[in-house]
């Protein structure tokens, strides 16, 4: 089965296109936890028993692991994942983005040791940072477009002098991910949730690819625009929300203020989904 | 002392620009060390004692570590070069980009957990995304700007329309650090040596700042274009061999050829600083 087919069988199954984002910040850790040995294995693995049957993907920010050389703790919970949602992809965030033997090694990283089904990437070396990656034929890569950061304008904002059309650099970089990059159908692309019609620009360029979108949380507010603009019948929209979601609650109920906060926003996501 | 300093200082002493590169490929190792159990470490640390006093800088590429799960060998190793060689400062070649509260993270994983003295980044998400970095006011960021893999030119080479003088993305990234991302004198650049045109281009716009120019081997061959293009009395330029050097030989007297190959190198190099 292909990531793209496994993402959208979950879609299905679960009924959303909620993302969970697992950012286990010890600082925010509910306060009975922060004493445990095991406290961000606990936590996470909660987070994920409260919402397994309501999102459509897990995505652990491999940054928060790694600051703390909690390497063997991702470990686990990847293999937590797997078996206590099989069903559900999961998308290491990591954004790598080098070349040759050494994106080879980081493939192997993200693909092999913690079986990771996508793995999030920088495009900003090129067509040849990203290849190691597809040649896992199963696997899925996010490849950073649009990101909605005061900094995000730096660069990807930048109009082409020499490309038809003069786009901006993210528009070419969804066009070539869909027309060329893409020729295995692994491809998809990270466009923040800030600006919906951002969002409507990647998706007339790149129709078909699935979008992972960041920013949306547990208000709605912008959520049913963002559907709107990103979720269509041949292209997936996967809707992320990560700090809604874990810190819905510091206290003890904390994965079942967790589970309220997915329900709200998988449903208003749902809700987008028909009125669009 | 800053990062800029203490890089200038290792120059001066050790009368080298060469850094090197530390990517242990398993499959690539001496075969009298394949069979030992701490072969990784063992290998870098011959590495290390055999170029300590030929190298300006060493920089280990953390992928190689991450991919096999030998985060403890790469913490060892990171505390080992400190030892050994305090005054060479070491860069970890990372290629992170992310923000906020990620990128936090990211940078405590590379300043406070393995003591890196700079990291490189990728600078796709913007200024925000460098930032969190440079609150370590002791401690350097190398941005990626111009790199000369196939893909490189994918993004980096566009022209830029509504930039003054429609430069390249890389001629305005490197316009970009040197005239505003570089507040605290904290800021270099990578560029790839097989253009040494770029390079001169990039030195001409980014005057003082550091360069990580990878791509060099024991060869010679653009060695002296290389220093010629990116080495002058404002600005240094820090030039990385790898392959070249670690696996000069694969037998029992490794380490003596790495030593062989980083002093040839290191002459080839000096030789070009005169010259120009």
């Amino acid at each position: 089965m292909t990531f793209t087919d496994m993402l959208s069988a979950a879609q299905r199954t679960n009924n959303s296109l909620l993302c969970v984002g697992l950012d286990p910040d010890t600082s925010k850790l509910p306060t009975h936890l922060q004493s445990t040995p095991d406290a961000v294995f606990e936590f996470c693995a909660a987070i994920v028993d409260a919402t397994a049957d309501l999102a459509c993907s897990f995505k652990p920010q491999i940054a928060y692991f790694s600051a703390i050389g909690a390497e063997p703790t991702l470990e686990r919970l990847m293999a937590y994942m797997h078996q206590r949602a099989p069903h559900v992809p999961v998308i290491l965030d990591a954004k790598r983005g080098d070349i040759g033997s050494t994106a080879q090694q980081y493939a192997r990283e993200a693909f092999e040791r913690y079986g990771a089904h996508a793995v999030t990437l920088s495009p900003f070396m090129g067509r040849d940072s990203v290849e190691p990656y597809l040649a896992y034929a199963d696997k899925g890569v996010f490849l950073l477009c649009r990101t909605s950061n005061p900094g995000g304008s730096d660069l990807q904002n930048q109009r082409l002098a020499d490309q038809p059309g003069q786009p901006k650099l993210f528009e070419h970089l969804a066009q070539l991910a869909h027309s060329e990059w893409n020729s295995n159908g692994q491809v998809g692309l990270v466009v923040g949730a800030t600006f919906p019609q951002e969002i409507a620009r990647v998706r007339s360029l790149a129709p078909s690819l699935p979008l992972l979108i960041p920013g949306v949380g547990a208000q709605g507010g912008d959520a049913a625009a963002t559907v709107k603009a990103g979720a269509t019948a041949n292209g997936m929209a996967v809707i992320n929300s990560s700090r809604a979601i874990l810190y819905a609650s510091s206290g003890v109920d904390f994965a079942q203020a967790a589970r309220a906060a997915a329900i709200a926003t998988r449903d208003v996501l749902n809700q987008a989904r028909v009125a669009a």
